[in-house]
């Protein structure tokens, strides 16, 4: 059986690897929603769920689903699953890695029914590219999908009920694709952890608690454009200057807040030019904790910061919230049977927050959910060298295993 | 005497203006080196000399130069001006109103004979825009023109020596431009400040006591990309957030060293997208003093700063001279004559830095040079509100006249 999982594992490497070569760019990886690849893909999976013996099917949205079925003809349902879909210039394990290692998993079931039927879930997007929102697959499945979507346009402006319809799947069945929340015990996403935190500890795997909250701001800093050389210090308003100090105060608020993450990743200085005063400078804030009280208050800290700074040069401040969302915590009851399958299995229980926003997150407003991360090698994501490690994946599959068994056990 | 000097300030405020209308763009003014606006220019300058009784003459590099006789045919050359090229989208002063303002002085001569033959000149070039170079018409009048300059192409791809020919003149006949040097007794400009100094005082005019020295650097901190969400405060390698606090140590080191100026007037963080963690800045450092000791010392104390800011952070730091330029200070017996002249007037003798370049930076290799300059409002410059007040106008003509006057008397 050991040796059988080591082969699943180095089975789920290589099924990522075959995945991403099904891409609509060439010499890279892009999958987005929809896309002619996206439609190879499903080929490729529905491959392989039909050799497990599951029933395969596609919802309205594009969402690829293998059913493995329970002890009984009604017997409720676990979901596993994560996202089919890419970034631009993608890795291959962001999301398909937690659909390749769910199929490993029913195949490792080897044919042993549980009290659940297990669906496995290939959403059909979750990173927003080519409509710019997110999570459209997940949306559609927990019952969330806003019809008004549906107008959104590509950059072709291809909309989206369009893009449904030139896939061969009808718009108007969006809302079918959702499941009853009373038929559904639970949903659990394996996914690379796309940060460094796992790998800085020498953990294989990690429990999430929760997944973040976010707030996204854009801020602007007004000041007086002026020639660099004929403009003494004490004349100026440099709006550079002025967001520079601020940005020492939003990396200073981060490190000493417990958990938070504070981010100023695109900036703007106008006109922009080496021999002339910045007069404005915009730029974003993205700030993340698990504890929405802890990411409110230091967001209405980080715009009083910039308040002061401004005030005290002279600058006007403007700013925006773009985006408010909530921390999604996971079920305390899944992510303690999670946790106790992973020390079983003799990994530590590592318990840590996502950073970042995954299927899961949307699919808690259904159901109870769970996520277990895998170690990401030099914390690399969104990136062609996006790697995992295939022990890594071994060891996922045993807790997964753990997990379902004990899990049909317990709540049978 | 007195009201003509009013009517005649209002005449090179209402002459500025008129040039200003001369553009190669609809709707804005941009006038630059050789364009077929320089032409139209060329005429209407040349008809307001001709009509003070000046001989014209146009150099190889398209200057535009007026003679006024001197007391005797052979008096050796006192020489005003300034450049009438522009910047794109300019405001009516920059420039112009040097040349302008030495017309009214002619003027307001009224025919009286002084020691020296005035030339007044109308630089071709002064603010690089066409060709990428600035300074060209001051080059070859006080021969400095590098032959290799001719080949330099502008955006359309024509060369420099091409734009000459196309304009009807000869570029062979540049080492022809150049003023003997023992010929020329000195070289004064009338310039707006371009900074907001002399209105922050209340004065009108201020006299130059040396043109900044300059250093002009790129610079570039590289880090980690990393996901904002998944990459905790102390596993970052935030390009962004070390350039931030060395942009706070630029300003403190130039608020900190009298007379010193210090600019990040460009940045970019890389990729730039409000979720990723900056894995390179890009920026620019303006540093300019009128002591080219005190200037080196200040740019390499930020570089040192640079690099300790890089070296605690983990960041690797990159950075190279791109450009410097000595200080060159004004003639200490022509800045004193225009100093005494200022404060005959009733005006204070207020004595400044230039913290822009100008064509007595390039005249000064000729010749003693000095430099007046004229209160501008609101500090504006290269940008269409540049403005003048008329009663400034008429101060310069005052002091002017008392400069050339005095000079020559004193030293015929």
């Amino acid at each position: 059986m050991e040796a059988d999982l080591q082969t699943l594992a180095q089975k789920v490497v290589e099924r990522c690897g075959a995945l991403a070569r099904l891409s609509e760019e060439e010499g890279r990886l892009t999958r987005t929603f929809l896309c002619p690849a996206m439609r190879e893909a499903h080929r490729m999976l529905a491959g392989w769920m039909e050799a497990l013996g599951m029933e395969v099917r596609i919802d309205a949205v594009g969402n690829l689903i293998g059913r493995y079925p329970g002890q009984k003809p009604d017997a409720p349902l676990f979901l596993l699953g994560s996202h089919v879909d890419t970034v631009r210039d993608a890795g291959p394990y962001d999301g398909v890695l937690g659909v390749v290692l769910a199929l490993a998993l029913v195949e490792a079931l080897g044919g042993e029914r549980l009290p659940w039927a297990l669906e496995v879930i290939a959403f059909s997007e979750e990173e927003g590219v080519r409509f710019g929102v997110p999570f459209l697959g997940s949306k559609a499945a927990a019952g969330r999908f806003e019809a008004g979507l549906l107008e959104r346009k590509d950059a072709q402006g291809l909309s989206l009920a369009e893009a449904i319809r030139a896939f061969g799947l009808d718009p108007g069945q969006i809302p079918q694709a959702a499941y009853q929340p009373h038929r559904v015990r639970g949903y659990l996403e394996f996914h690379i952890e796309q940060g460094p935190v796992l790998e800085s500890l020498g953990y294989p795997l990690g429990v999430v608690e929760a997944i973040v909250g976010q707030s996204r701001l854009e801020l602007s800093f007004l000041g007086q454009a002026g020639h660099a050389g004929t403009t003494p210090m004490p004349l100026r308003r440099d709006a550079l200057a002025g967001a520079a100090e601020w940005i020492t105060w939003v990396e200073r608020e981060a490190r000493e807040t417990p958990g938070l993450v504070a981010t100023v990743g695109r900036i703007a200085a106008l006109p922009g030019v080496a021999n002339v005063i910045p007069g404005e400078v915009r730029l974003s804030l993205d700030v993340r904790h698990a504890d929405d009280q802890v990411r409110a208050h230091a967001v209405a800290h980080l715009v009083g910061r910039a308040q002061q700074v401004a005030l005290r040069r002279g600058l006007e401040l403007a700013y925006q919230t773009l985006h408010e969302q909530p921390a999604v915590p996971c079920d305390p009851q899944l992510r303690e049977a999670l946790a106790q399958a992973v020390e079983a299995q003799g990994y530590p229980p590592y318990r840590m927050v996502s950073g970042a926003g995954h299927d899961a997150m949307v699919m808690a407003s259904l159901c109870p959910v769970a996520m277990l991360f895998l170690r990401s090698p030099r914390g690399l994501s969104h990136h062609p060298e996006e790697s995992v490690w295939p022990q890594d994946v071994a060891a996922a599959l045993r807790v997964g295993l753990h997990f379902l068994r004990r899990l049909g056990g317990e709540y049978a």
